[in-house]
């Protein structure tokens, strides 16, 4: 089966303590279209301007990424300029132009409309609303989220978890919506705003998930050196996504594995800036690595 | 087989944002010694003052833990006073009184000096050397040290990790020891200072060991609360340590699930102040913990 991603696709301009790179290809949607496509067929759905370099399309189509829903549009593209601390475990954002993303409402083709994987990546709540309102006879509907939106378009946020089966957000932002430090605390509270199955990023730590049967302790694959995490969120989930509409069986029996396949796809890209990495890697690339994970948790 | 235990035995007085509990029994080498005895022989080596409470002598027996290496002087025992912040992740000093702690030179019975497994729980690595000096036939020595002697013994630990076949740190200071953000860039600076097996705790988000068969990520027990941590790492290296002295086998086929026992008794610790939750379980309590570890890593 296939998977629907919307999200933001833009120009990332990224710098590290060690390097500075402008313009890379970036966004929410980017990074989770190209992890799931190496799972399933891939439908994106965002906007660039007519000043989206070529190069970037030609990437989305190696990877088959179906875009129909793609509007181009006169314009900039989104652009996003940022820094990262010596660690790389804090960033603050340099600049941010919104470009064609401000007027952005996603419009789904007719052959969209009932794909049955549905990933909402990071972007504003009322446009992940937007695409819901498009779509009928979803199998599993997933969004993804920012502290950003938790800030200014709450109520938008709790109106969507009421419309979705899965939630995925970062340690931070569970305590900042549940007020609780204890992240197995937090799931529980956050079941009750109504998603069935929430997935507690948490970086380099992992990822927990919590189901219908219980919780998941998902490794991240140990990386000696981390490039760039930019996007990795983003991998995660659409890997899993891309894993998920891919396998046979109920989400139930794959989630987990769904959650490894994942976890390995942002661990190619944190090796590399942008998409560098993960653009050149290919399936047995993942499988090699979700081998070396069975084997580096085992007991 | 027995393991041999040396370390802090102490009060402990601590503060939570919920609660104050005074004169708790503490110390690294009480917490190691308690985790330890679930699983096979202790013999703890320690000091305390003639103030010391008759019941926490009764605790230690009833654990069947071998008192002949703990010396009773007269004068006060080693007092530690702390308090947590709201999330329970920090602590700071308020009080440290080292009583009798002060002038203790640990002194082994005959019987003691060819226990084959030995853990030198956090206590200055002076009398970690004093300890090993006196003993023969080990089979597997490890130690545990912390920030303090980071900042104030850095030689005698550097001196120490070339005597010692495991080394555990948390992650801040493995950070501290190494200058590297990333932990497994860590483990590997960690290793070329002497000890073939090391291991990190990152408390909620579980550890991970670095030996000659590469990597294990260990998952913490998930807890929906913790009441107070204080003793978690040092009951997660006696547990181990006691689990692999009673398992058959080397220690490299045990090292693993040695880990996971030591993990969940750790999780137990967290459940109540000082050793209230730990002296109140039963081995069976444990095995519970460490089948639903297993599920909830399954993938």
């Amino acid at each position: 089966m296939s998977v629907l991603i919307v999200g933001s696709t833009a120009l990332d301009s990224i710098k590290t303590p060690k390097a500075e790179n402008p313009r890379l290809l970036g966004g929410s949607a980017s990074h989770a279209a190209v992890a799931a496509s190496f799972f399933s067929p891939v439908k994106m759905i965002g906007v660039v301007g007519d000043d989206f370099p070529k190069r970037y399309l030609q990437l989305y189509r190696r990877h088959g990424i179906d875009l129909a829903g793609l509007q181009v549009k006169p314009g900039k593209t989104f652009h996003w300029s940022g820094e990262y601390e010596v660690n790389l475990n804090n960033r603050r954002t340099l600049l941010t132009e919104l470009g064609v993303f401000e007027s952005f409402t996603p419009h789904l083709p007719d052959t969209h409309k009932t794909t049955p994987f549905v990933l909402l990546a990071n972007i504003a709540p009322s446009l992940q609303h937007h695409v819901l309102d498009q779509m009928a006879n979803t199998k599993f509907v997933v969004a993804d989220t920012m502290d950003l939106w938790l800030n200014i378009a709450l109520p938008d946020l709790l109106r969507l978890l009421k419309r979705i089966d899965g939630f995925v957000l970062n340690d931070s932002e569970a305590h900042q919506l549940t007020k609780e430090d204890n992240v197995f605390a937090a799931l529980r509270k956050i079941h009750q705003l109504g998603p069935k199955y929430v997935i507690i990023k948490k970086g380099s730590h992992g990822s927990i998930l919590s189901g219908p049967h219980g919780f998941f302790i998902c490794p991240a694959y140990p990386l000696h050196k981390v490039v760039d995490p930019t996007g990795a969120g983003d991998s995660f989930v659409g890997g899993m996504m891309g894993y998920l509409a891919a396998a046979r069986g109920s989400v139930d029996q794959n989630i987990r594995r769904a959650m490894i396949h994942g976890s390995v796809v942002a661990s190619f890209c944190c090796e590399g800036f942008g998409l560098n990495r993960t653009s050149r890697i290919k399936r047995a690339h993942i499988d090699q690595r979700v081998r070396e994970l069975e084997k580096l948790t085992k007991f």
